[in-house]
């Protein structure tokens, strides 16, 4: 996969970009197009890599962009002549890592267009690429900027506030991809996936290289990495379990039509249609008694080798204590008004 | 009920009404003024629905104020003689479903204003008036609006951010109810009904229809169509099982004098003086052991059998890992210091 | 300790001053600049209190300033010449409890600051003198005046967001310190002991007079008066139980190298090298099993009872529903990426 954007960069004080706005992403331009997006850039073709655009760079693209008929593209370009802030190209191959700030927003800028899946591109060292900024009311600022603007600010008797430090800004800032609500959505970082359908209540949580396949209610979080198939539930502070921190190396998913219950959890990944009972946290791990669909012990074994197993119910038996796992049978069904008008 | 607003709307760029904010909302006025406003709404006595006024019609309203001696509203409209945004006047009957955005708004901020207790109006429908919007650093925003918008604000070097798509506002933007404390405002939706001195710290969450009865400590999530009662305690990540997901259906409430402890749930409605132990999720159909003072055995049932009796303490023993319902002894109290100063 | 702090001022309509922005408070000048800041106040040498400054005033704490080789205060001092609202000065003693709102403001800005560490300055009776405020797009309100705010800002087709209503304002609004990361910092308020090197993930919290010592991963909740040793993981939605509400009275911390699992809660203190897995919430009161390496019962005994021993796993058997304490042996190890570029 080859991507490309142009896009609006912001740079600190000392005239580093340090984050990247790109209205149009796209991937795939036909190959014509593609050389000339490589020449812009001073690149060889299928290098990653970006360009600040005068102009004069600015008519280049716009012409090569009418050349190949990407006329959203051309109309992209025309509007941002008269930008007052700096424009640049950038060109993103899918399997390299990103090598700069503006390559990793626009990798991001992918996933949350549902350009690429999460998975789908290299996102190897993004961290050490990505700076770590203040994104306040005023946009995002260099922390060495910061203490100054506070003060100025202040005694101006004007409001700076500082609603997130961290690496990743929060999607909606960039964009907000079709058939979605969000309810809380600085808990939704630029780089989820979100599937069309899919709300985000407040507890919900998705972070970068994660989301949802389609139609999906999202009460719990969904860690780095982790997919959610459709037509899921994810109660209120349900966690699946990520590999970025804690431990974890095995990559968890969700399968379609599941419901992991509020304060549930999931270390391992879970098979078309499963119930997770609310409050049950299920560790790769743990120990749990299989039965079929007459309660009768079929085996005890951990978790995570019964995480192929569709339409399963895990549970703690409320008198014995013990995690079982057994045959589901009630279905799952998303609240109809709640979806019907994304 | 019958309830009134003189409101101020926002419109999209399609003209359409897509939200309202109602300065003095009002219910029960008396005959002569209520059909004053049917007549100036052009409904028949008792009809709900709206009407946008111009300036002669505004000064009807301020006329019929005046002469039914309600001052507030007489100087609410003349406060709004100088509005730069459109004006309307909504009535709305509790007891019929919102067939507009504007009524809609109506029917939430009576709850937010205590006007209107959680299912004393009829909200069936609600999701299919409210319009989903963009709630942005400046404002509502039609999603079809956005990305030009966004486009705009970003190449003017300026920043325009996008904190919540989603049908339903922050309550705070609309209604600050007097005695309480609510730290992350994004987490309680315009409709939430919040008891005067009640706190709402940072994990709290109250949804829509929804809310406590007076003085309480709420660090948990409150779903739609669930009332806590007075000097009730919902510990962090709590959860109130809600009926608008994951398939319940019985509407579920909190006794007074209760203490849901941290990550602990309920699926069933519990009587006064209850505390479920932190980490307890305790849903309806869980079997649960009901044990006397002495710790014998009474019986062995569903814990949705259990909803009606008061001053029980549930917990899963430490030993057996069984579920256990006794009376409690222990009597909580919420801190004096933190809820004097609401 | 005695710390002080040139301020900006808020006032609200009534001229009371409700909330204090130092951007450059210190600990402990030579015993001529206190004296000079005291007679400033028109204080007894080593009473706590604060007094607004005039031009004059100021320029007296500039001198004062470059008198006591303290060039950074000077500079803070001439930078504020010319601000539009009101400065003050204010002197307090980390034995006395805050007399004032500018007090409590300069006691947590403090701790944020990492002058003073959690529990180390008297705090008694804070929630007494803060006032409870609207902190909206527009800075701090006082709830009288913002009704009438609110209705002007709708009708000149602006907008007023009320982010929180609370006595106590989130920190990076005042205070960002270095290396960290704090993903929503709507969740960390002023007072606040940030550790270098912590990321505070968006499902992370730390109270007032509560933090981390050094490099850690917080997903959990921090509780007023907790602390959490260096290179500890806290889980997504995990809990330390505080004293502030539900009847605690211990004051819990956690050591270092420990992890407390998603969705699990402790309501004892931890020693170093501790895993409570996660899901599982361990009271104070409840019996646990503590065994040896080899699996073998070395005791039944409270939880409580157990917080001093380093280096164990908490766990719920999955089988028998048992708690269980039991040596642990696998190492946690933060994820390098994410913590190497704070």
């Amino acid at each position: 996969m080859i991507a490309f954007g142009l896009g609006i960069a912001s740079r600190n004080s000392a005239l580093d970009i340090i984050e990247t706005f790109y209205p149009l992403p796209a991937v795939n331009p036909d190959e014509d197009f593609a050389r000339e997006l490589s020449n812009l850039c001073e690149l060889r073709f299928g290098d990653s890599g970006f360009r600040s655009l005068d102009a004069e760079g600015l008519e280049v693209f716009f012409a090569a962009a009418r050349d190949a008929f990407q006329h959203e593209q051309e109309s992209v370009a025309a509007r941002l002549r008269d930008s007052e802030r700096p424009i640049l190209l950038c060109l993103s191959h899918g399997q390299s890592p990103p090598t700069s700030a503006p390559e990793a927003f626009l990798k991001l800028h992918l996933l949350s267009h549902r350009l690429a899946r999460p998975h789908e591109q290299n996102l190897d060292g993004i961290f050490s690429v990505l700076h770590n900024l203040a994104w306040t009311s005023r946009g995002p600022v260099s922390l060495q900027d910061l203490p100054n603007l506070l003060l100025e600010a202040r005694k101006q008797g004007e409001t700076l506030s500082v609603h997130s430090v961290d690496k990743f800004p929060k999607m909606t800032d960039y964009v907000v991809p079709s058939g979605v609500r969000l309810a809380d959505s600085a808990r939704i970082r630029l780089g989820a996936y979100v599937g069309e359908g899919t709300t985000v209540m407040h507890e919900g949580f998705i972070n970068f290289n994660a989301g949802t396949e389609g139609q999906a209610m999202i009460e719990g979080r969904i860690s780095a990495g982790v997919m959610v198939g459709e037509n899921s539930d994810l109660g209120g502070s349900s966690s699946t379990m990520g590999t970025l921190s804690g431990g974890g190396t095995e990559i968890v998913s969700v399968g379609r039509n599941c419901l992991i219950g509020a304060n549930a959890g999931i270390g391992m990944s879970l098979a078309d249609g499963c119930i997770v009972e609310a409050g049950l946290y299920l560790t790769a791990g743990a120990v749990v008694r299989e039965l079929d669909g007459e309660g009768n012990l079929v085996r005890t074994c951990k978790a995570s080798e019964l995480s192929g197993l569709a339409h399963r119910l895990f549970r703690r038996n409320s008198l014995s204590g013990a995690i079982e796992c057994l045959p589901r049978k009630a279905h799952v069904t998303l609240n109809e008004e709640l979806h019907a008008h994304n």
